[in-house]
């Protein structure tokens, strides 16, 4: 079958991948449409190592099960949570199987991903998903959910001032989700026509050339993926305010952390997130998340895609089988 | 008067510096007794650009009063917080004035400090020391009081796994105060010849040459005040474990902040403290600082004193007057 491989720091597409082989209690998923991620770019320049197909984002059928209690599931139109786990650590038994110690990660950390004609996931990371949702929606759950993930990790008194910093794609869907806080978001970026598309949402928008670097937001999640970003989230932030980490980059400059004991932040470092929450939103229609979508592509051409994502203005690039 | 003085990089005793004119709500007092804390040797490397008369850590007599009205402190023995604050501008009104916008910090940023004959504080800053507490226990009130700040912004669940990283003057108090978390607390240090005194606290010890970085941890304490010791920290707290940031150091070295992303990692950036509960554990005898006394010394050989607190073994030298 067709796949797109990473192997070393090349990519490429293979026509002759083997088919993939599902294990017990795991089905196999021909996605309809998948979506290019900033970690598959990262994962590109070397980040965790990973080699082997590509891809976590997807909206797939259920064509297989490997095991007959699970053809339920057969020609269901699917997501599915990238993180599958043993169920039995200390990490699964506490509840906090995201985390689970032997855990493999889709297109991520030894599993094959999901940018190929058919793969494997657990039938029980699979979600439904609902009529109403159609594909160009259903394959945005995966990043929605991590961006509602920082709603379930923030307390949040009184109508908080907020700041997404980096105007890409998991910023402009995180300013999206944080809205819901009833505080004011702003979202600084450093690409106006990217950014323009906030007004719709009530989000503010700022030019990061625009903005001075008070220390008065109670909350700021740094999107921007760079030891830069991160030192600009410190000065933003109020004492005792919040900074919500949610892009991983090995940063490649020294970082003076004295802010964070000086004004006493709070760092929440924050990953994967809610399924459930985020189809319920994508159903309810409460995210935008037609007006990212900057280009549709061919799997075939995956190569290219991960060229183009990475041009100025791009946000997020589809991939069709 | 006699004050060490810290101008530039150099530290020299001057004798003849000005006596201190106390401003309305002031006291001038007299120290009885000083403790030398790593940001006195922060300062004098360059942190926080200060100038001036260092000391921050004192017990000490109020000799006079700017306000009529504060006459009845005269003659008290008092330990004093040491953020100087206006009570008016956005933080003070939200009840964080440790975070005041126009603050100035004994010893540390724009105000005298306490290493001479007499200095200045408000004597809104100032908590009369009870009888019980001999001026060898009172000296340690502010840096006791910074490790009651971790159980403050701590919420606990259960019996935690905690970590102190870091044997000095900080992480030997710090490693005291969070036996209180009904917990297990190790302390994790390069001295065995300080660590020694954990045993009569119920605190393990163990050398960090001995320790596997282990990712089991639920509360780490990080008391290095060095990038190396702060990565070791990220390394060995779980998966949505909480990491305390307690000592304020640039870092001369590139970190890699993606595990905080991965494994969800909450930083808590922890500074002062609370003075109230520092003195009542001192009162009760609850925590042991008679032990971490190395060296007592005169203001007058103030300069070597700050030598002599970076030798091997040396944990707390005080000043006398």
């Amino acid at each position: 079958m067709r796949a797109l491989i990473l192997e070393g720091n090349q990519i490429r597409v293979d026509e002759h991948f083997p088919d993939p082989k599902p294990l017990t209690g795991e089905a196999v998923i021909r996605p309809l449409l998948m979506g290019i991620c900033s970690t598959d770019i990262e994962l590109c320049l070397g980040y965790m190592d990973f080699s082997g197909v590509l891809g976590h984002e997807f909206v797939g059928i259920v064509e297989s099960v490997a095991d007959k209690s699970d053809k339920a599931w057969i020609g269901k139109r699917v997501v599915g949570t990238i993180n599958c786990v043993c169920g039995e650590c200390d990490m699964c038994q506490r509840g906090l199987s995201e985390h689970c110690q032997t855990r493999t990660v889709l297109g991520i950390a030894n599993r094959s991903g999901c940018f190929a004609e058919r793969f494997c996931l657990p039938v029980r990371n699979l979600l439904q998903v609902p009529d109403s949702v159609d594909n160009d929606h259903a394959v945005f759950t995966e990043p929605l959910a991590a961006a509602f993930q920082i709603l379930r990790q923030l307390s949040v008194e009184n109508r908080p001032f907020v700041t997404v910093l980096g105007d890409g794609r998991l910023g402009l869907l995180c300013a999206q989700v944080l809205t819901q806080l009833n505080g004011t978001v702003r979202l600084i970026g450093k690409h106006s026509e990217k950014m323009d598309r906030c007004e719709k949402w009530g989000v503010k928008h700022r030019l990061l050339s625009d903005v001075g670097l008070r220390a008065d937001q109670d909350i700021v999640v740094d999107c921007t993926g760079s030891a830069d970003g991160f030192e600009m989230a410190m000065k933003m932030v109020r004492p005792r305010g919040k900074l919500v980490l949610k892009t991983t980059v090995a940063n490649s400059k020294p970082i003076d952390l004295s802010p964070l004991v000086i004004n006493e932040i709070q760092v929440i470092g924050s990953r994967c997130g809610p399924f459930p929450q985020a189809l319920s939103a994508l159903k309810a229609d409460t995210v935008d998340v037609l007006s990212l979508i900057s280009r549709r592509m061919k799997l075939v051409d995956g190569v290219e895609a991960l060229r183009v994502v990475k041009q100025p203005g791009m946000i997020k690039v589809l991939l069709e089988p």
